[in-house]
């Protein structure tokens, strides 16, 4: 605690309005200890960093002019919001972020009023901002000064087709909305003095009508690397306009580029636009990812994610791992079907290190596509390559996977494309809490006809389904695997192709079956000795397939116990239903089956360690164990009744 | 059949290469023949007319001049797609289009090799022909002249996230692919004469470098509109590249535009992008919808899509309805709560009249968004109007909706925010065929925590749907009707909110429940007819909500009979499915229950009427029949064995 920065003008800040008060010298200040503060809570807490000390500046500056929660602030993904949270009254809390039953590493409704608009996936804000906007003007309210609408949006969310369309409408409709465009992609150095001292006149003296018209003043004052970007910015404004109403003017207002860590740009353009504005305008502002801390600004990433660290190195906290990561795992059976195989290639959206394909790139970088923020494209490209010959993986985790759903059905399932779907980060993930949770994709794709799907129990099983994924080519096939670690079973040297839908038996006991789909494998096991501690013998089997289902595994554990129970890592309509409509049509249910499906709970379980979050889910090995005593422990009961 | 047109060119073109036999003024003859018989053939079939007749000219000049099925000619959306049958070896069935075993009305694979990539779902033509060309150059064949990949893409769809991506990484990739960009939306007379004497020229003369140089060509030597027209398509596309690999070039070469009924500009152009293509080319060719029929030209729609009609006339053969369509339904009950509550808006994404919002936009056009083909951000916007304090509809085909999957869970469901997703086409829809078929929403939408899932038995209940949606303000709702004419029931004056959660028991009988959710009560009813006839006396209840369920009817139908059957039209992972996990829960299945769950079956289902869909899906009267006798006859059977 002693080693805390000083920050006598950010304790001042309890709320937004308390910005009000301050000079925009002052305002300077609060941003330098606003990002000392941010340093020392997430080097305490591990999260995100560059993004949030990438808009400091912007953060003070957007708080300091516009009227939050009165006005609404919106943050593209969110990443960048713990600058945010600090000054809009959580900063009691901000060493708790991630973490369970602390804030959300993510802007969220229900966390505050100063939180608008939830975000955690990409390219949102603008579609929600241009919602509050036209929501303000049909309650009749006047246009200026009422609820303002401001998206906060990076140039990578910005590639995302979901931000086109949300520009394309907005320039449409012309209703007053801001959309911010944080662009830490350009390494122009950003310009001082003079410059900085038109953007200060531009406010303070004689009116100009519309903002186009201070857009141009700015733009034919800039220097010339500058003009080049806003030209270039105009451009794409302009030119995404004429897509969706070809040949229409888009009608947004643009304003930039400047510089996102100079307050003597941020203050006097933001209330120029407070003022002035009419339609929807864009700001352009260039910024430093990691800006003013060495250790991220020197970091390829920038410092994106970051363990508790060490400030003055810089150096990550992290604890040493006992067994490989499933990512990592998956990468490298990737690899060594890829060396025999020509025709394997991958694709990722925009997650080349989150998903390993890195390796794969750093091999072969031909056959590896990250196609950018884009699942809807990702989906059908692999289809292409597909349909093309190739045998295409499409490694997107759960979550993002929901992005290009209806790609999956039509163009993957219903041609019968062989796309491999590498499907990470299944169930709970941990510190992301809700919105990165992969609950659903073994319900969205085991309805699908001609579809396999497959859930690896252990890192083995995972090298396992990658062979066999790259052998399928009669239809598509997905395999889901989650985050973090394996559980350190034995490795084999390459993966071999298993028998499509068929399980496999893990232990044959009596009485009860549990019946496992994916990697909860490992909490089945330890409720299984439990068990044993109680006299029970559980038979254990891995189905392995959730389509197609292995009907003789399934119906024959069905007649020979008197309970059945599935488990899996995701939402009810995935394998436990499909197992019971097998058992529905079987008439198995006629004559009595002590049947039950363990199943994520009908609720969004917030941020916590993984092992918690499944506490919370009832799917850990205690809950397991509990499930049977209670199934069978009701059957003694009815027995002793009869 | 005397009255089809003579025909003798198109009479000697079984496949594309027929067409390599003909001079260029004779491929004019074809496609004037080409036009005929494609109206000829409409005509008796009903169908999509406009968008054929806009593309005929077009059609011939790339089967004349690229080599299917080498080459990968991939039609976006495939309405136009007609006469592209006709030439492609599909003549003799071509009046057999969107019946029952007949052609599919859009392109597939598994009907033609001529149809690389099957479409319906607009958007997806540019990443498949990526998919294509990079398959392509990975096999390592040459680059020019094996297995070009050419997309024909409206402009319409061009306002598509998803083609924005594509478009991303097409330019950002570089490999040679060909992208046409079929403009009807322009009102421009189409250049004669001087232009398309230098467009002949262009091919035969000098060589040029690079197809920007003739693109520069085209464009200084045009017209002064056109000319405009050239730089700002120009625009759009270097705009585009902006958004992706902000501040690089796209990479596109554009080529444009020109006249699409024109031969001698569509020759020539298309010769040269063959001959000098080196990386993404774009083509704008400017057509007119219904072309060439003066009916179709003078509709407001252009012939988009038509019943069968009279040639001279253009008068459509329309079956006159008994009963309200469920769309119109809706659209008048909507009508009715937005008079009381101006708080009530809707959002179409680009479906005004198939939605039926067209009612709601001239009763209130300040409330009614159009968004474009852009289900993602309609999803979001509308959970922005939500957030604002609006009461959002977002009127959504159940197919279209998965393309809105992910922002349905992460902005809507997971801040519970109330948008009422209005979801027409739910169940199989008919001449459409699978692509269209509204089979998965109860799946996907009935697992997310807070949301109230609804479907309509009849009109009558839409209309309390439509009401009880207005009136939930604590989370999204949704409520699913089918395609189609409702059942004749008496309409209430106007809706009234339902119980969240509650079903109606429909009658009262013995031994075995039907448990319908949704639009098959009427086939529920027709089998409970058949079935008293043989003696047994099924109750009947409408589920109304598969989520909440109304697990007091559920748990007491139950309880009380022998069998339990849930009916839906939709499939597993659905009402059923959660009904199984209610039953498994409460321990229901342990003592015995005769539970089916009856769904559509786990295959994609061609285009026929909805009737014989269903039949196919064994869902109807007779179906609901035979599954009752063979559950309580396999009863019969035990017993005796007993």
């Amino acid at each position: 605690m002693s080693d805390r920065p000083a920050t006598p003008y950010l304790d001042r800040v309890t709320t937004p309005a308390d910005l009000k008060a301050f000079s925009d010298v002052e305002l300077r200040q609060v941003a330098d200890e606003l990002r000392a503060e941010t340093i020392s809570a997430v080097s305490e807490t591990g999260g995100h960093l560059g993004a949030g000390l990438g808009v400091v500046e912007l953060t003070v500056a957007l708080h300091a002019v516009f009227d939050a929660p009165r006005d609404k602030l919106i943050w593209d993904v969110s990443h960048q919001s713990y600058p945010h949270k600090i000054i809009t009254g959580r900063r009691d809390r901000i060493r708790t972020i991630r973490q369970k039953d602390g804030l959300s590493g993510f802007t969220k409704r229900s966390e505050s009023p100063y939180d608008p608009f939830g975000a955690a996936h990409s390219s949102t804000s603008i579609s929600a901002a241009l919602g509050f906007a036209v929501a303000r003007d049909l309650d009749g309210k006047s246009e200026t000064g009422h609820g303002d609408a401001i998206a906060v949006i990076g140039d990578g969310a910005m590639s995302a087709g979901m931000a086109y369309e949300a520009l394309n409408n907005a320039g449409h409709l012309g209703k007053r909305m801001i959309v911010i465009l944080n662009d830490n992609e350009m390494s122009i150095a950003p310009p001082t003095g003079a410059m900085s001292s038109y953007l200060s006149r531009l406010y303070a003296e004689a009116p100009f009508h519309t903002l186009k018209d201070a857009a141009k003043g700015i733009v034919s004052f800039m220097p010339e690397p500058f003009r080049e970007g806003a030209k270039r910015a105009k451009d794409m404004l302009k030119g995404m306009a004429m897509g969706g109403t070809l040949f229409e003017e888009l009608g947004f207002s643009y304003l930039g580029p400047i510089d996102g860590h100079d307050m003597t740009q941020l203050l006097p353009v933001l209330r120029a636009i407070k003022a002035r504005a009419h339609g929807p305008v864009l700001l352009h502002v260039i910024t430093q990812k990691g800006k003013g801390y060495k250790p991220a600004e020197d970091r390829a990433d920038r410092g994106h994610a970051t363990a508790k660290f060490d400030i003055p190195s810089g150096e990550q906290k992290k604890a040493a791992s006992n067994a490989p990561s499933y990512t990592k795992t998956f990468a490298k059976a990737l690899l060594q079907e890829a060396e025999q195989d020509h025709r394997i290639c991958a694709v990722t959206a925009a997650m080349p290190d989150g998903t390993g394909l890195d390796l794969f790139n750093n091999a072969y970088p031909s056959r590896c596509f990250d196609v950018g923020i884009a699942e809807q494209h990702a989906v059908t490209f692999a289809a292409g390559l597909a349909a093309g010959g190739m045998r295409p993986f499409a490694a997107i985790y759960s979550t993002f996977l929901q992005r290009g759903y209806d790609q999956v059905v039509h163009d993957v399932a219903i041609q019968r494309l062989p796309v491999r779907f590498a499907i990470d980060r299944a169930g709970l993930v941990g510190a992301d809490g809700a919105t990165h949770a992969g609950s659903y994709d073994v319900a969205y794709l085991s309805n699908l006809p001609g579809f396999t799907v497959m859930a690896a129990a252990d890192e083995a099983e995972l090298v396992h389904m990658v062979a066999t994924a790259a052998a399928h080519d009669s239809g598509p096939i997905a395999f889901r695997y989650p985050r973090g670690e394996g559980v350190g079973v034995e490795m084999p040297e390459r993966g071999e192709p298993l028998d499509i839908g068929k399980g496999r038996m893990i232990r044959e006991g009596s009485g009860v079956a549990l019946l496992s789909f994916g990697a909860r494998l490992k909490e089945v096991r330890e409720a299984a000795e439990k068990l044993e501690a109680r006299g029970l013998t559980p038979t254990i089997a891995d189905a392995r397939f959730a389509k197609p289902l292995d009907r003789e595994m399934i119906l024959t554990l069905a007649r020979d116990h008197e309970a059945l129970i599935t488990i899996e890592e995701g939402a009810v309509g995935g394998f436990g239903s499909h197992v019971a409509q097998l058992l529905a049509d079987e008439g198995v249910f006629d004559q009595g089956l002590k049947f039950r499906s363990m199943v994520l709970p009908d609720i969004f379980i917030d941020q916590a360690s993984p092992a918690d979050m499944y506490a919370v889910a009832k799917l850990n090995a205690e809950d397991i164990e509990a499930k049977v005593l209670d199934v069978m422990g009701v059957a003694r009961m009815s027995e002793r009744r009869a």
